[in-house]
């Protein structure tokens, strides 16, 4: 066997065996294997494809490329949710310790970001003092005893998909439907959780930019789940707009607590709910309509919020000192009208640009700045009436680039499906 | 621009601009294009293609990578030669001392093979003290007062071509028409000569396995060469077995001698003249039958050999000592019949293996060792009739590995076609 020929197996549409992908991925690991070699490898997969067989052996492959995180010691059932990813999606922050208020036990790993805004891991460090990275003893015991923790990924987790996915990032060969769903569901699942709810992005803002690709991908993870006894749930959501309206590291993490106490954008709280419900009637197998309320019950009496204080102090954060950029320019709009459309990608570049997010993986991330929406889709603004806050210091962008972003028309515009889907 | 953008472009199948593709290729020289995008957008041109108008594109930015030799010194029309390479091609040899012994300029730069065997300079080198590397005054001259000379290609010609081809070479995307077309041609241009003659080999020794992608290489070729004012004509060759018999470097020497004399084996010696024939026809302006009359007359006269001799001479070589192997093995069929076939690639990989070729770029090549074919397709042989020598010390390759290249048969076989077709 021999890496050329594996190439050319696949780009010439011939199935990969399990053994010659497991020489790539191992080879490409030990470094046998070049990344030369490797994204010529992976840009044949992304324009020919994988079938199921290839994926599912792709994804056992990486998980056994490193260590399978034993959960055996946490009482009860976890769960463990996961984002494809997109614009001012901060729901992991609020949804956890939501979850977790209820007495079902979330131990999430996270990644940071290489996308528009920081990951979920780089919005808790906007939280002074908060703890990112755990012992597994002290993330076992924190999930026993306050319910939930979010921690860093470690480095021992999938080790071939931390090493393929930086190479994907800068080799144009990131979408593919086999890579993305055997880089989530390895990942998945060798952090341990046993029902793993997914919220699959859909949208100009969101790597699924249709609704058929986001149902490929998801009956894709649940197959590859279901190999190894866990149970996943896809929901596709929206992303044809920025997630609630806080955009930024800092922002994101104020609009989560404002969530948490029941004062959220009406979207972010939707998702939420939805997103808590699947979590919670499967972990505590009750309906859904029985564990949204419940949810409900709990943003209410303060239980959801001080869940999420007790997980920040538990993990050394100050709730009280998030960073935000006193430098706040508001972006007012130059015509009367509905927002028709966002140009989420872009928006997105817009808070990458001034830093919230990264553009190369060494990029020092400043956690104060951001993006305050004050309209979304279907809103009405009047000329000269603040469309958006942004908090930066100064930037090169210009206004006409932001407000390019929206489309603004005379004609009434209907709000935006939310969830279009739910994928069991 | 960035180099993701136009990686994503070609993989969705779009045209590339000119300015795209140069941004790609001259980054990848200046080495601010990293070799792993390099190979991503290189299998993304291989599986999608490249239209006419892009192949001409990137001829064009890979000439001016480097230096255009300047021929313009030597007196009369140049021509020059060039093979896409199979498996005892030893034609360079023969047809440029023949062609330059009736008063055809012949300057051809060549290169080493990365293939079974040797390129025409590691062929040349088993000639004791023949020198490959001339500076270009010393070129021109020699071949202003020999009439020919061949060297091994400068650094400084298409730097761009060498870069690619040794990353295609590790990364499976060495078999696209557009690729191969384009660095070909740019050698080709940037080497000088105004008359540019082809052998385009097709068969299972050679890159281009069936006539239709031989014929689409050879007008792509053809109106590139246009663009440049350069006329180019290709011819279509088998190489469904080895060509001639004897497949080394010292071996072919030896052979291309003995055409050169009047006695070589009838295909080689047929498509000497062919391609002969057409460059002589092309460079004095007469009938293809009259140039082919006056190249019979020079085989016979001596006057091809002695004009070899004077540039071997010419060249620092010394023509009575050839490296040839003294250990010579006899292989003997193993049953009587005609041969149908034989597997000219892994004949050829067998030839590689004892070191008559190079497997990685800094292998030394033995000059002495090769393979001595008693027969070809065709031919009729005993039980115990040799089958061919095998001239080499020592090796791990079984008797049984050699006799299955060749396929034979109890009902009688044609000679196959020696010439498929003539492009002009």
């Amino acid at each position: 066997m021999n890496i050329i020929e594996i190439i050319e197996k696949k780009k010439n549409s011939k199935v990969l065996t399990y053994e010659e992908i497991e020489f790539a991925v191992m080879g490409f690991v030990k470094g046998e294997v070049k990344d030369y070699q490797m994204s010529s490898l992976l840009m044949a997969i992304v324009i020919n494809g994988m079938n199921e067989q290839e994926t599912i052996d792709l994804t056992d492959i990486m998980i056994k490329s490193g260590e399978v995180v034993d959960l055996s010691k946490i009482e009860g059932v976890v769960v463990d949710k996961h984002s494809t990813g997109g614009v001012g999606d901060k729901t992991s922050l609020i949804l956890i310790p939501l979850v977790a208020s209820l007495g079902v036990k979330v131990a999430k790993m996270s990644g940071r970001g290489l996308g528009h805004t920081g990951g979920t891991i780089d919005k808790l460090e906007s939280i002074e003092g908060f703890k990112v990275s755990l012992t597994d003893e002290e993330f076992i015991n924190q999930v026993n005893n306050v319910g939930c923790a979010i921690i860093s990924q470690t480095k021992n987790i999938v080790p071939a998909d931390k090493l393929m996915y930086s190479l994907r990032d800068v080799t144009g060969t990131v979408d593919s439907i086999p890579l993305i769903a055997s880089s989530i569901m390895s990942k998945k699942i060798a952090s341990g959780a046993s029902i793993i709810v997914i919220d699959v992005k859909v949208g100009n803002g969101a790597l699924m930019k249709n609704i058929d690709d986001a149902i490929k991908l998801s009956r894709l993870m649940i197959k590859i789940g279901k190999k190894y006894s866990r149970r996943v749930i896809c929901v596709l959501s929206n992303m044809e707009e920025p997630l609630g309206k806080n955009v930024g590291n800092g922002l994101e993490v104020v609009e989560a607590v404002d969530t948490l106490k029941g004062q959220g954008p009406s979207d972010l709280n939707n998702l939420v709910l939805t997103l808590g419900s699947i979590m919670v009637s499967s972990a505590l197998d009750i309906t859904e309509e029985e564990a949204k309320l419940k949810l409900l019950e709990n943003i209410k009496n303060g239980k959801a919020y001080n869940k999420f204080e007790e997980m920040v102090e538990a993990q050394g954060g100050n709730i009280n000192n998030i960073s935000l950029e006193k430098n706040v320019v508001s972006i007012k709009s130059s015509k009367d009208g509905f927002v028709k459309a966002i140009d989420t990608e872009s928006l997105g570049n817009i808070a990458r640009k001034i830093k919230a997010g990264r553009l190369n993986k060494d990029d020092i991330i400043d956690y104060g700045v951001g993006i305050k929406l004050n309209k979304k889709i279907g809103d009405y603004l009047f000329e000269n009436e603040e469309l958006l806050k942004l908090y930066c210091k100064n930037t090169d962008i210009s206004i006409n680039e932001i407000l390019s972003c929206f489309t603004i028309v005379p004609e009434k515009v209907m709000k935006p499906t939310l969830i279009y889907k739910i994928i069991k």
